[in-house]
């Protein structure tokens, strides 16, 4: 077991990994070269520009402002300056609402961290168990549930606390439930006009043999609907959209060959036209491409007429507008016909949150699909050893010597066959972990959903029950899930919480340095950026020629709710499950949230890009795992005190799971509707306000092209219906907010002193 | 073990017991003085009047026609012979439906039994384990699963009858979900107007320090539903209902007494105005009950006028009506607020149907509510042994001398005392399960669900519970629930089904004898109705005084989804557990449905009174309960099988309970929205219909008052909403219908040949 000194020097360690991410961070980004990786946001709401006009040219690179580098940290007060109403504004609900995870974090455990170490920490210490048993312990065991005796009446305290912890998370949980909600609302209610307000998605329409999609389509809201004003079929443009994919690296490959014949004019760049460019016969590269990009934007132009003439490249669903929020409110929420399986309703997702390839998925598929997946991902989460253990028995010296012979020299090659020996294993495993956020998404994918943010809910949901297993369970009793299924199996249903919370005290060292190489130098990683960063110069100096093509070659990623989330999860769980045990662990959970909450906000500021906007529709999933997270802790406690004598104590714990399940039962009814269903008095409120204020609004007009593949779309109307469509009357804030280009965003003029959205605000001038 | 002579004696007992009853019945039921006991339907619905004008007076009594006692079981091809549609038309989908649930049990258990006597009987036949085992054993255990050596290869017999029995069981529930679907919306899509079409229930409207609460609905539907056309007010009404239920016995003295006083003229009739009319002063008994009643109804009136005027006695609930279904639809299948707990709308249940205690309960003690009855539930459930136990330790003679000593020389009398002895302890159980229904109704009335209709499935499930922890599961590893619960938390998950498992086949002939107990004595003791005649004719000597009072004395009963359907549903246990195991159990399983069916079907024809109808809304759960059974005789053959030397076969059997969860939620998604929602085309096209039809109806006027409490009505009109106004149409055909009295009802002149409902024919003809 790991004495205090031990967790010492793995601190002092990452401690140090994280001052150097965070050292080489604070140099970079000042560097105005790397200005489009570390603040991409800025450039994509067109408050920055290239730094190309102007100025000396090794300015442009190279920051050589020294008092801009005393301030290294000057990021963290920076990122905290921006008032909640502005950030909303400026990156969406969504990302000011994720930020709250964090928050809801400090705010459960920094009393949990007080309560345990002035009451729990005084009644473990004191005791000589441990050292009566002379068994082997740490100093962290002393301060552990560990050290009392069995059959303590000290046992008392720690049942008061569980106690205690339970109705200050659920007390925290309802009045977090409560605020996010109204957010919402007030974020819906103060939202422009926007086409999915206007408009559901229908599904599985039945077909017909006398009239198209469309007839059909509008015959049925016509008469059903008295608000139905306009449609929009759904275009099956799969391939269309392989074709432009494909077009577009062409094009890259003809700009770099452009490129490098500018650079060099004394040799014209050649190509292979086989595979990679590496067999075949050789070419002029720049006009092989040129000729190859001729050739398939006339294909591509015959596959958008085709499309647009074949009835069949229509797909059975569309998006029907309404001629009020009240009509797409109305349709959204009923049934439209007596069977239940055809013209299914839903609202419509916004245009940019489309998924579009599971529009036409049939219903009887839905289930079929929904089982395999089950399936899959059972076995994903319990037997992912099995492949694995069976690449890695593949790749070894042997294994890749009788596949491939004629390497064979090169891996008998002594520093070659270690490297391969020592580091393939490994390599197949770290591999499939990387690749499994991925995988999930893709499972999700395959169930059939529509819009990419149910998507990432979808995949998030599943990447928690593979973390809660594999890596929670897994550390615990010390086995793959697979092993543990076993036991489960085996086990009694009051032995499993029993084994599990025996092991959990014994546990806290290991998840204590897993807290700081994951939760404190992992984050300090995602500050710096590395991935974005090389790609962001190899793409610049190989492919851009243009102002246009570097802001392409910019990638400023995404918040990544699928893979995030649930790792913001496992933390909650740790800390509600070592609350009452091992309260030595608190604190590195406290500083994990304090530091994460400061990261994240100065990345979803300064760089991610929101791909939609649900509203922070994600926030009863948060809610219903933290939930989940505080039922296991109590079970783990119960599990653990039956074993320490103190057996009587059971029927008292058992009431706290059950209070807690209603617990939640209550939140679900009382609050997650509005994150589910759209109140009709909020849309009749906001149909008669914006008639009143805008009688002659064209809204067919407005709704016309709103729900177009993005295949379809010319480049310049990309995001007509999305980002442009909102900031359009902010962007004159924007551009006075930012004016500094060396520092982080300072507070723009619209501070904590006015609270209301931007958004709001606007509303009312008109 | 029982051998087949045992199970034979058993059988001939229940049978001649079966007998007798059906015996009795044939005599009674042809008495004209019991006619309102066996056909009380007929005269509700008009169709039948008392003997009393014409005939001999002996004639009214007895029937002294010799030959109708010949025709013993003419009541059988009777029950039988009403077409489904006319029994619609007479009893109402429900009942019809519930007829259904004896059906589908014919239909899953025939080629069931088929198929296991073809081939696992023979399997099992012929084998010789149990002799050369040299362990006791009965014929019954050759025919079973039991005779099959360990390890042996003829397990794949009962693996592939396992997978054959589960199709086959999901293919019959598919097609009869798919059927009562249908049936379902035809019923409502030729229902006449109803006034629960056009309504919706809006509970928990927030107080307003400005408006009433009448006001406020107003307000509040006509800006957010341009469809809103009036709505009514719930009262308190439960202390004047109190009162009106107390005049009413008071009436029933006061007939009483003047009965006796026509009877003998020359003494006038005295009470004791005390406790039970055992205490107090000594008056005449007219006088004093003729007062009394005429101070009631001055109380009652002023309580009435008290409601009325008083704004308090409003509750805050409301039944708003719309101008089209299409609006009632929308409304109820929406949420009006962004605050989820206040405006909560659903489909206003029939007038008759509503359960007015419950419609004023606030919105956070539903969840409290619930949690109590989920704990009281669970406590009842398996800790139901303790207050038994108690009672019975109490009730013994030292007990009972202790509390009244004064009944002491009584109870020292040998045959007394030994009466109580032997009796008491058995009688605090008989009771408690008598009484268990009534127990659980109050459960769920507590649970706060505001119909009379979803109360009886919300009882019929708690009491499903109960039967399969007590009965089913009490019965195979013989011990109270509290036992089991014991031994499922101190076991393994894959355990569990091996213990119950095993037993199975060893309690084979315990449930072949209570099914013959329950299932063919009971049901025919249901013919036989005991209770309601001897009651019948209690008051008919005591109290009846005119044509209308022996109306009131007819208690015709209902069907009482509530108890009855959980029994069924423990047959469909039994047969699908005991298929693959001993199929010897099966034929009587299916004598059970068949002579149900037969039973049920005259009862519904000749007695039971409808007390609401829901259109079949029970189905659901009727499905969903048989898939559970499904899934249980998966399970516990599996581990079954795993005791037997044939672990092998365990993901064989795995992948069952898998797929018929996924059956089930399949046909959850597919067909339960035909008996939750109500969809707008069907409701667009029932409006365009009548309002082309009848296009001067004042909807206004009808619906004024269809939703008045009962108490509030006169008694002519009590019913005029609900029977009354869709039999009106067919009460010509009803009276064609029956003409003879003597016998059941023949077929009528809408025979087999016209298979439509007549409300279609009406509608149509209209």
């Amino acid at each position: 077991m790991a004495t205090i000194q031990d967790i010492g020097v793995s601190a002092a360690i990452n401690i140090l990994s994280a001052i150097v991410f965070l050292l080489a961070f604070a140099f970079l980004r000042l560097q105005p070269i790397n200005d489009r990786v570390y603040f991409p946001k800025w450039y994509l709401k067109g408050a920055r520009e290239s730094p190309s006009h102007g100025g000396a040219f090794v300015r442009k690179f190279v920051n050589l402002d020294m008092r801009s580098y005393m301030k290294v940290l000057s990021w963290m007060p920076a990122a905290l300056k921006m008032p909640e109403d502005e950030l909303i504004s400026h990156a969406g609900l969504d990302s000011a609402v994720y930020l709250r995870i964090y928050l809801i974090g400090l705010k459960i455990f920094v009393p949990i961290t007080v309560l345990a170490f002035s009451i729990l920490v005084s009644v473990n210490w004191t005791n000589n168990t441990l050292e009566n048993l002379k068994v082997q312990h740490s100093d962290i065991d002393k301060l552990s549930i560990s050290n009392i005796p069995s059959g303590s009446k000290r046992f008392i305290a720690h049942l008061t606390m569980a106690y205690v912890f339970t109705f200050w998370t659920c007390y925290v949980l309802l009045r977090e439930y409560e605020i996010v909600a109204t957010m919402r609302l007030r974020f819906l209610a103060s939202e422009k006009r926007r086409p999915d307000q206007f408009t559901a998605l229908v599904r599985n329409i039945p077909p017909d043999p006398d009239e198209s999609i469309s007839e059909l389509v509008e015959h049925f809201f016509l008469v059903n609907h008295p608000d139905y004003l306009t449609h929009q079929v759904v275009y099956n443009a799969n391939k269309l959209d392989k074709m432009v994919k494909e077009k577009k690296k062409m094009q890259n490959w003809l700009d770099y060959y452009q490129l490098k014949y500018e650079r060099n004019t004394s040799k014209r760049p050649t190509t292979k036209t086989g595979f990679l460019g590496c067999f075949g016969s050789k070419v002029d590269a720049i006009e092989y491409y040129t000729s190859e990009i001729e050739r398939m934007e006339k294909e591509e132009a015959e596959e958008r007429e085709k499309i647009m003439k074949d009835p069949k490249s229509v797909v059975p669903a569309a998006f029907v507008s309404f001629q009020s929020r009240w009509g797409a409110a109305v349709c959204a929420q009923t049934q439209q016909t007596s069977n239940p399986t055809v013209w299914l309703t839903e609202w419509a997702p916004e245009p940019r949150d489309v998924y579009w390839d599971n529009l036409s998925i049939p219903f009887v598929y839905l289930t079929v699909r929904r089982l395999i997946i089950a399936v899959a991902f059972f076995f994903l989460n319990f037997f992912y050893v099995i492949p694995i253990a069976f690449v890695q028995s593949l790749a070894n010296i042997e294994g890749i010597e009788k596949a491939v012979p004629f390497l064979k020299p090169l891996i008998e090659i002594s520093t070659v066959k270690s490297f391969i020996q020592g580091f393939l294993p490994g390599i197949a495993l770290k591999i499939f972990l990387i690749l499994l956020p991925s995988i999930l998404m893709f499972m999700s994918k395959v169930e059939g959903l529509t819009s990419v943010s149910s998507l990432e809910r979808r995949s998030a949901f599943k990447y928690y029950i593979f973390l809660f297993f594999n890596v929670f369970l897994g550390s615990i009793i010390a086995g793959s899930a697979l092993e543990q299924l076993k036991t489960f199996l085996h086990q009694s249903a009051n032995q499993i919480p029993r084994t599990i919370g025996v092991a959990i005290p014994m546990k806290a060292t290991f998840f204590i340095t897993y807290i700081m190489v994951d939760g404190w130098a992992g984050v300090a990683g995602e500050i710096l950026r590395l991935k974005p960063l090389i790609i962001f110069h190899l793409k610049n100096f190989f492919l851009v020629k243009t102002e246009k093509d570097r802001e392409e070659a910019m990638d400023p990623g995404t918040l990544g709710f699928d893979s995030n989330e649930p790792q913001i999860q496992l933390y909650f769980l740790l800390g509600l499950v070592y609350a009452a045990v091992t309260p030595f662990l608190l604190p590195f959970v406290l500083i994990f949230f304090g530091f994460a909450y400061m990261v994240y906000r100065h990345q979803i500021i300064n760089v991610y890009k929101q791909e939609y906007e649900s509203a922070a529709a994600f926030w009863p999933s948060v809610h219903g795992r933290i939930i989940i997270a505080l039922i296991i802790s109590q079970l783990l406690l119960l599990g653990l005190l039956s074993t320490k004598g103190a057996g009587q104590s059971t029927p008292v714990l058992l009431v706290l799971p059950v209070v807690t399940f209603y617990f939640h039962k209550y939140c679900k009814s009382r609050y997650e509707p509005a994150f589910v269903e759209y109140p009709l008095q909020e849309a009749m409120q906001k149909d008669t306000l914006e008639r009143a204020r805008d009688p002659w609004f064209d809204l067919r007009t407005y709704l016309m092209s709103a729900y177009i593949h993005p295949v379809f779309k010319g480049d310049e109307d990309d995001e007509k219906f999305s980002i442009a469509d909102e900031s359009e009357a902010e962007q004159v804030l924007v551009a006075t907010k930012r004016q500094s280009r060396r520092n982080t965003p300072a507070p723009s003029k619209y501070g904590s002193e006015s609270p209301s959205l931007p958004g709001i605000v606007n509303d009312q001038r008109l």
